[in-house]
């Protein structure tokens, strides 16, 4: 089987970090590229900071991390401080990033990536509000359209996470969401409706510590500050914080173990109380074609199989 | 315990037949001052005909029946004849109609009544689009705040029927619903979320025959027909075609086989995509208070058997 | 030449009472066949409070004042003190009025009007926002079918007055005047493109005065009230203040001291700062039919002409 | 007096060359750092391939040319090829460019610039729609920054010309507009208020073909065109068509000919019929501070003599 050559770009956060742990855990599957970041989380100068921590966490120094877009589009930028913690990374116990910052700005990096890759090679992996990927697109659409695929984690069917109608990653650049999802790309989306089965229970945590490295360490680190500060665990009454992030990257490790349909999904832009919302139409009330995968559905048990099986892996 | 003393508002339909038909067969629960119509399912012509119909199958031609709005505020009419049938009312065998229609709108018979009878003691029970109801609270806002209550069928938390966004009834006629929901009166809203879980199986198909009066002949053969032809069973895939109307009914005969929340509900009126869409604060993401008690859970044997009982209740 | 029967439905306002008398004070050409009111400049009690009082001012009792709405469609009530003083008639100096209130509601009264009538005869004369046509419109469309036209003021080519897009009367209630421009009755729209070219100057307010009897006395008074108050006059730095609602009365005297266009006119309903906002197709920019005739130049003197004639035709 | 730095970003279109020619044409007030080209009244390929004919023309090939967004951030490029022609510079007679376009994207190029010139010295010249200035922007804020100012031709008080609402250019990209008026940097804008003053009359076309130099034969030509095929012209019913983005330049090389006032400008992205508008805030209907200084008088004959002046000057 052949590697996949990825482009992570994120806005960690601890599910973030997961996601990353993961992908780079597994090297013979998942060539990861570069990492990019954006705001979104938290703001752009600590989601570049906590990607190099996390990066190198991985001992993986050699992929570049690049800083890209500190604002959405349109709207001013929201965070969610409240569920990361002031650093973003609240948990974890990294140090200080030693590795630079790659000197390229994101878009532009991601752009070079695309015209130096083969042709329909490298899938994007967005984890975060879809400012950068928007941005590439709008600069150099031809260049863009040599890409794979785009793998990313937001929005939702059901109901939304940080308002009534949207999910966190789409309503801070609800904008952007529209340009990536109108660009004709073939897109998987995996928004809420599948991540929020997606569960960090206790008995999950333990297996976690229990693989020992450094990497499992931090990534109980984070899992357990998560799980205990998230609100939505509370408000939702759940038994654990869902794991959004890195169902991007179980996707790409093994997609059997999801469940979805192709259909139209059409973000929405012009409203107050539904701005940023995925309208999907799983149940086909309109003719408008399908333009990605929704995945809603999840073996959860294999999905932290995948998890352990990458921090396993780091020595 | 008191009688309830209620207004039907509705466009049948067979779910509005099989609702009015619930609440005529428990006099000593449910005093029906009267039924209102209004397009929805099908032109005001056949709902208004319909009712009369129904009306006179429950020997009750002392109810009057009013003729509303047959138009929405702003939007065109869309009816649903691919789900009832080009009667509005097809399966049910009935002859045509021999009590008259009552003389005056159905906004103004509404006012009369909130007029007449005591202060917060009529609730208003819309089943259809919510044009008259709009109508009369915008001609008369003062009596109109007479009502005790609103219980309605309408609305989605999760996806919409006839768009991936709105149910039927709020996409209908979106201004009126928005009208309705900022008025101020306490709201009780039967939406998608709990009507898809009241499904007409075989078995309780078969239940429905074997009371064997005329009522439940006519009530068979009506939910035969909406099974059979209804499009979202085979959409859905699920067992049997979803019972929206006769929630409203079965809520005020034993409010205690539902569950739900209290949490504000905006309706969008300003979006293409999202427009009718019933904006639930279920998680109460926003600040906003509850103006509406929202119902997500039934205990579907008892829904049955209380329509069962209903129809048993007929001579 | 046959005389032209009118409803005027208005919210006086100085310049609605000044637009009655111009229509009570030319009986051998307009027939007015009921004043109804709607709440705008003023709350809906001192509009139909107001009205009493001026046709009472002109000796006409006979002409019954209906009240009709009392708030929006869906916005809430935004009324002009600030122009039109507490009692919404400031500067009039008319006593309190005898004439009773007529008993119907101002929707059932048009409706009935139009009902009565024979077909084609009976011209709409709105002064203030539409929710009162609207509400007829939508209750019974095929009575209201039964008008010859309307004539009314509101909407701008140019800047608005209230907010930098649109005009007071159709931001107050825009979902209103969407419903009377998509109804398919002929309009006339005297926008503020044609009234801020009647201006009451002091020369003008000179003549008024000049006059003499009881009318032009209290004529004067309002107008000197509406000038020396008029927050746009200071704002615009033009000669007096703009005569809005009596173009519609003018119109109907001599139409031929106006020039205009049939055009389309769509009504924004679904923007925050475009809302009620008259898109005006005066370049034929679109395809889309004409629905209105839109007028913008106006022969100013002509104009005080007919207004004087008509004071001085009092007794 | 100081020369002014500025760099002009633009879609040629005869009226943009004519902008090009006089700002080239004055380079002892004028330095232009680069021409930047856009998608617009042609397709990027034209606009990029028809600034380096006008630069040739003005013998400035050291003046580089840069290609940027091929594309608007949300909506399909329109285009303009029905006043423009199918080159875009029909008329001009202009040969092939023999200069090469400079390497780097637009969006990269200006960012570059503002960082390499001393803060506050570069003033960026809009003349077509504003996804390379808005990309910059979101691209890269704090270098934007770094720019003095930005006078852009677009927008209208009044009626648009390509919509009832919008003018051409907000309309082609108005997310980008909105993203350059929320910016923060100071703005001058030329709308169609002073553009549409400014007219190509028989008079001026025989006034520029007297100048007798390559570049005003030129010029001529491009105007005659424009002006023979302008459907505005006739639509209007106006004496030439409306010379719009020399308006920039000419406020550059002498603000003293027009007149205007400091107001609020928002850009209307959220709804179909006002799409694209410039809610201009003329008259302070609103609190909201001034964030643009809105251009509406000009001294015709001053400005027709500033260009003459500029063509003359060419060897």
């Amino acid at each position: 089987m052949q590697r996949k050559r990825i482009i992570v770009d994120c806005d960690p956060g601890q599910d973030d970090a997961i996601a990353l742990l993961m992908a780079l855990g597994a090297p013979q599957r998942i060539d990861v590229l570069a990492v990019t970041c954006v705001a979104g989380n938290v703001p752009l100068r600590l989601t570049e900071w906590n990607a190099r921590r996390v990066v190198e966490l991985a001992g993986r120094e050699d992929v570049p991390v690049h800083a890209g877009c500190g604002r959405p589009l349109l709207r001013s930028l929201r965070t969610a401080e409240h569920v990361h913690g002031e650093t973003g990374l609240d948990g974890s116990g990294l140090p200080d990033p030693q590795m630079p910052l790659a000197g390229t700005h994101a878009v532009d990096a991601i752009l070079a990536m695309l015209a130096a890759e083969p042709e329909g090679s490298v899938t994007l992996c967005p984890l975060g509000p879809l400012t950068n990927i928007a941005l590439a697109m709008v600069k150099d659409p031809v260049t863009f359209a040599r890409a794979k695929e785009i793998v990313l984690m937001g929005g939702a069917m059901d109901l939304g996470n940080v308002t009534p109608a949207a999910e966190f990653n789409f309503h801070v650049d609800p904008h952007a969401a529209r340009i990536v999802f109108e660009f004709g790309l073939p897109i998987t989306m995996m928004g809420l409706d599948v991540t929020h089965k997606v569960l960090v229970t206790d008995h999950r945590l333990d297996a976690v510590r229990a693989i020992g490295n450094r990497q499992a360490q931090a990534a109980h680190g984070m899992l357990e500050f998560y799980n205990r500060f998230d609100r939505d665990r509370e408000r939702y009454g759940s038994d654990g914080a869902p794991l959004h992030d890195p169902c991007v990257i179980a996707w790409l490790l093994d997609a059997s173990i999801f469940s979805g349909r192709d259909c139209h999904v059409g973000i929405e832009t012009d409203s107050g109380s539904c701005m940023g919302r995925s309208v999907v139409d799983w149940w086909r009330s309109t003719d408008v074609p399908a333009n990605a995968h929704v995945v809603s559905g999840v073996d959860e048990d294999a999905f932290f199989g995948l998890l352990e099986a990458s921090l396993r892996a780091f020595p």
